[in-house]
C-alpha cells in the first residue's frame, strides 16, 4: 500500500480494503486483521484503522461481531439483492417475454376488456372541461373530485372514509413503496403470505426490512405462528391480500379477518391490505379488512390495474389520519403527484353509470373462465388445487414429487406460459407449487391450454 | 414495571424505555442506566437488557457511544424530519398556498403558455394508433419511440446515448427518488450546491444520505471547498443543476465543469446532474455536463415540468449502463412504469415540428419578462442581484440588514408573493436571500409587482 499524503491515510486503507474485496481477495465472513495488528503492521495510529473500518462498515463491505472482530460481508448487499433479482425478473414481473402462444404467466387482463373508446371519450371531456388545470401540478395528495367519487364508491363497501383520508396513487406498487419510505426502518419486521407477491417482498426489503413469513391456509395465514412470533418479537407491518389473494385465490374467513385485527390492536402493528380484486367476486362481493377497522389498524391499498387498465397507473390508498399526512408527503418527494389528466378522466368515468357495466362484464368474463378452467383442473391427475377461488383470476395448483420448474419448461416446449410458484416465496424456492392465472387466455385457449397441462403432466409422471 | 409473562421480559423492557423516551421523561442526549446496573435492578439478566437495548437502538430511540454507553436519541430520526417539514410545508412545495394577487413564489409555467389543443390532437391520434396497447402495461423503462426521439433529440445537445440508455421518469423528482433508492446507502456522503432545490435534499436526507452543502459561486460552486471535503471524506454523489440553477440562475463555466469531471474520475464519485430549464435560454444554448461525460461520471436528468406541463409528470434520466439497469428496476418496484398514454401522446409530439415551436415560443415570452423584471430590479436601493441570469425562470436577490421573513410577511400584506431562501438552504437559516421567479407572472405584473417589491424595500429600509 502506498500511504502519500494525497488522500488522508483512512481513505487509503479504506479504498484497499474495499478493492480487495470487491476483486474477491478475500472470502465472505473471512475475518479482517485487528486493529492492532494492521496498525502496527502499517505503522499507521489504531484510531486510522479504526476510521477505516467503520467507513467499510458504512458501505457494507465488512460487518462487525460484539466482542470478536471484524469480518467481511457477502459483499454489497443492496447489490446482491439486485442483481439476483434481476436474474429473477423475466418471472418477477410477473410475466413471460418468452414467446407463448397460450399465457397464463401473464396477469394483465386482455386488452380487449379496456373500455377505450369511452375513456377516450371522458379524456376529451376532461380536457375541454379543465382546460390548463389538467396539465399544471395536481394536488399531491390527488384531484379531489377523484377523491371524492372514490369515498362514496366505498360507502357501499362499508368502508366510511373521508376524501381528505384517501391518497391517490400511480398503482398498488406505489402504494408500497410510500409506505415502506415513510414507515419502515432499517430492521424493521414486516410479515407477509408465504406465498405473496414479490413486488412487495422486493420493496419490504429494499426499505431495509427484516421481511419473515407465515404459510397461508385455506381461510388466511396461520394464526398460530402469527401469534408465536408476536409474543417473541416486535412486528411492525403485516402486508396481506385479504381477498381473491394473488397467487392462491384464497380469500380470509371474516373470523380470521377479526381476530388480525385483534391482535394487531393488542400487539401495535399495522396491517397494510392490498385490496386490488375483490371486485372479481364470482358470487358474493368479499368486505375488506378495512371495513371491519375500528381501531384505524389497516393501510388500504387498492389498485385499478386489474379491474380497469393498468397502463393508467392508478390506485388509492386509506391510512389513518396522523399516517396519511407522511405518506402524501412521501408522495410529494417521490413524484410530486400522479398526472391530473389521468386522474380527472377517471374521475368522470367513476362518476357515470360506466364503472358498474364495466366492472359487472368483467366478473361475467371471469366468472365463465373460472368454470371452465375449474372444471379441467380437476380431471388432471396428480394436480393438486390449493383451494378453490371465490373470485379473482388464479389458481394455484401443486404436482406431488414434480417440481415446478420441470413442469414449467414442459409446458413451455408446448408454448404454453405458467408462473413457477418459487417467485412468491420469500426464500425464492421451490415446493412443486404453480399459479394459473387466466386474466390474459379466452375460454377456447383456456380448453386448450389444459389439454395441453394435462398431456405435460402425464409425460412426466411417466418418465 | 410490572414483568409479567404475557410477552418476553426483553420487550416489555423495550416498550417501557420507549413510551418514556416518547412521553419526554428523557432529555436528549441523556446517559440511560448501564447494562449491569439496570439487570441488577430489574433483577434479570444482562442479555436481556442487551436484546432491550438493541431494539431500542435499531428503532432509532438510542445510540450507543463505543466503550461509553447508551444514550437517548433526538427521537425517531425519520419521524423528526418529516413534522419539521410537514411544518415548512406552504414554502417546500415551492408554492405559496397563501392568497397573492402578483405571485413571484411559484416556479410552475404560466396556464396559458400551455399547448392544450395540440397536445389533446396528439392524445387522440396515439389512442387511434396504439389502442389497447396504450392503456395496457408499459416497458419499465420507457416507451421505445420515446426513448428513440429524445435520444435523437439529444444529439442536437452534443449527448450522444442509445435509447436503452434512457429511462423514462415521472419528473425530476421520480429521477431524484430513483438514484436514492438504487444507489445511496445509509450514510453515504452527498454533497449538494448552497442554495439548492428542497425536493432533493429531502429525498437524500430521507435515503439515509449525510447531506453537505459547498457555497455556489457565480460559475458553480466553489471548488476549494469541494477538494478540501474530497481530500477528507469519502463522496458518493455531487447533485447539481449546471444550467440557470434554481434558485440562483447561474449557469457553470465550461472550465469548472470540465474541472468537476476530472475530480469525480480521480475521486470515483458520480453527479446527477438536474438540467430541466437549459432550452430557455436568452441568447445561447449551454452546453450540459453530460454532453462533457467522457468517463461516465454523469447522471443526468431532465424534466418537461418547466418547458412544456408540469401535471404530464414527465421526463428522462441517463446513466452509465451498468447503474441504469438497476435504476430501471428500482422504477419497477417504484410505480411499475410512467403512464403509456402520456409517453405515446408526447412522442408524437416530439416527433412533429411542434416541439421546436412551443421551446422558441417559451424562450420569447421568457427573455422579454427577464429583461422588463431585470431593468426594474436594478433601479431598487439596498437589493443586491447574486448573477445576471442568461436564461431561465429566476432571479435571487438579497437585501443587506433586512431578513427574507421580514421582506416576505412585508410583500405578502401587499398581495405579492415572493419566496425566502431559507428553503433552499440546507440549514434551512434565513440569510437575507430571495427567490424571484416569474415564470406565471405576466409582463404588466411583474411592473406592478415590482414596484410593490420597491415600496416595501423603502418601507423596510425607512423603520
Amino acid at each position: 500500500m502506498n500511504l502519500d499524503n494525497q488522500q488522508t491515510l483512512y481513505l487509503q486503507i479504506y479504498e484497499k480494503i474495499k478493492q480487495d474485496i470487491i476483486e474477491n481477495k478475500y472470502v465472505e465472513n473471512q475475518k479482517l486483521p485487528s486493529i492492532r495488528n494492521l496498525a502496527k503492521k502499517l505503522g499507521v495510529n489504531n484510531i486510522t484503522i479504526v476510521k477505516a473500518y467503520d467507513t467499510l462498515e458504512r458501505d457494507r463491505y465488512i460487518y462487525k461481531k460484539r466482542g470478536s472482530g471484524v469480518y467481511v460481508n457477502n459483499l454489497n448487499i443492496k447489490k446482491n439483492i439486485l442483481e439476483e433479482e434481476i436474474l429473477m425478473e423475466t418471472f418477477k414481473y410477473g410475466k413471460l417475454e418468452v414467446e407463448c402462444e397460450i399465457n397464463f404467466a401473464n396477469s394483465n387482463p386482455n386488452g380487449s376488456y379496456f373500455p377505450i373508446t369511452k375513456f377516450k371519450d371522458c379524456i376529451n371531456y376532461v380536457i375541454d372541461r379543465d382546460q390548463e388545470k389538467i396539465f399544471a401540478y395536481e394536488d399531491p395528495k390527488g384531484y379531489a373530485g377523484l377523491r371524492d367519487i372514490i369515498s362514496k364508491h366505498l360507502e357501499d363497501e362499508k368502508i366510511m372514509t373521508h376524501p381528505e383520508d384517501i391518497q391517490i396513487i400511480s398503482g398498488a406498487q406505489q402504494g408500497i413503496d410510500l409506505i415502506t419510505k415513510s414507515f419502515i426502518h432499517f430492521g424493521d419486521r414486516v410479515i407477509i403470505e408465504n406465498p405473496s407477491y414479490s413486488g412487495a417482498i422486493t420493496s419490504f426489503k429494499r426499505g431495509g426490512a427484516k421481511v419473515m413469513d407465515i404459510p397461508l391456509l385455506e381461510d388466511g395465514i396461520d394464526l398460530k405462528i402469527l401469534k408465536k412470533i408476536l409474543a417473541k418479537e416486535k412486528i411492525s407491518y403485516l402486508y396481506l391480500m385479504t381477498n381473491f389473494h394473488n397467487p392462491t385465490g384464497i380469500s380470509y374467513s371474516k373470523k380470521k379477518k377479526l381476530k388480525i385485527l385483534e391482535l394487531a390492536e393488542k400487539y401495535d402493528f399495522y396491517i397494510i391490505e392490498d385490496d386490488s380484486s375483490s371486485d372479481l367476486y364470482y358470487k358474493n362481493k368479499p368486505l375488506s379488512l378495512k371495513s371491519m377497522d375500528t381501531d384505524e389498524r389497516v393501510m388500504y391499498i387498492k389498485s385499478y390495474s386489474r379491474i380497469f387498465m393498468p397502463g393508467l397507473r392508478l390506485g388509492f390508498l386509506i391510512a389513518p389520519k396522523d399516517k396519511l399526512k407522511y405518506i402524501s408527503f412521501t408522495k410529494y418527494h417521490t413524484d410530486i403527484s400522479t398526472p391530473g389528466l389521468i386522474q380527472r378522466a377517471f374521475e368522470h368515468y367513476l362518476n357515470s353509470d360506466l364503472w358498474e357495466i364495466h366492472t359487472k362484464k368483467l366478473r361475467t368474463i371471469y366468472k365463465k373462465k373460472f368454470q371452465v378452467a375449474y372444471d379441467l383442473l380437476r380431471k388432471i391427475d396428480h394436480l393438486r388445487l390449493f383451494a378453490v377461488p371465490q373470485g379473482g383470476l388464479y389458481f394455484w395448483v401443486q404436482l406431488d414429487k414434480v417440481s415446478s420448474e420441470a413442469l414449467f419448461l414442459k409446458t413451455l416446449q408446448k408454448k404454453v406460459g405458467i408462473l413457477p410458484g418459487s417467485i412468491f416465496k420469500l426464500d425464492e424456492k421451490s415446493d412443486g407449487w404453480v399459479r394459473l392465472c387466466f386474466a390474459d387466455v379466452e375460454i377456447e385457449e383456456i380448453k386448450k391450454g389444459l389439454e395441453i397441462l394435462k398431456e405435460c403432466v402425464e409425460e412426466l409422471y411417466n418418465l
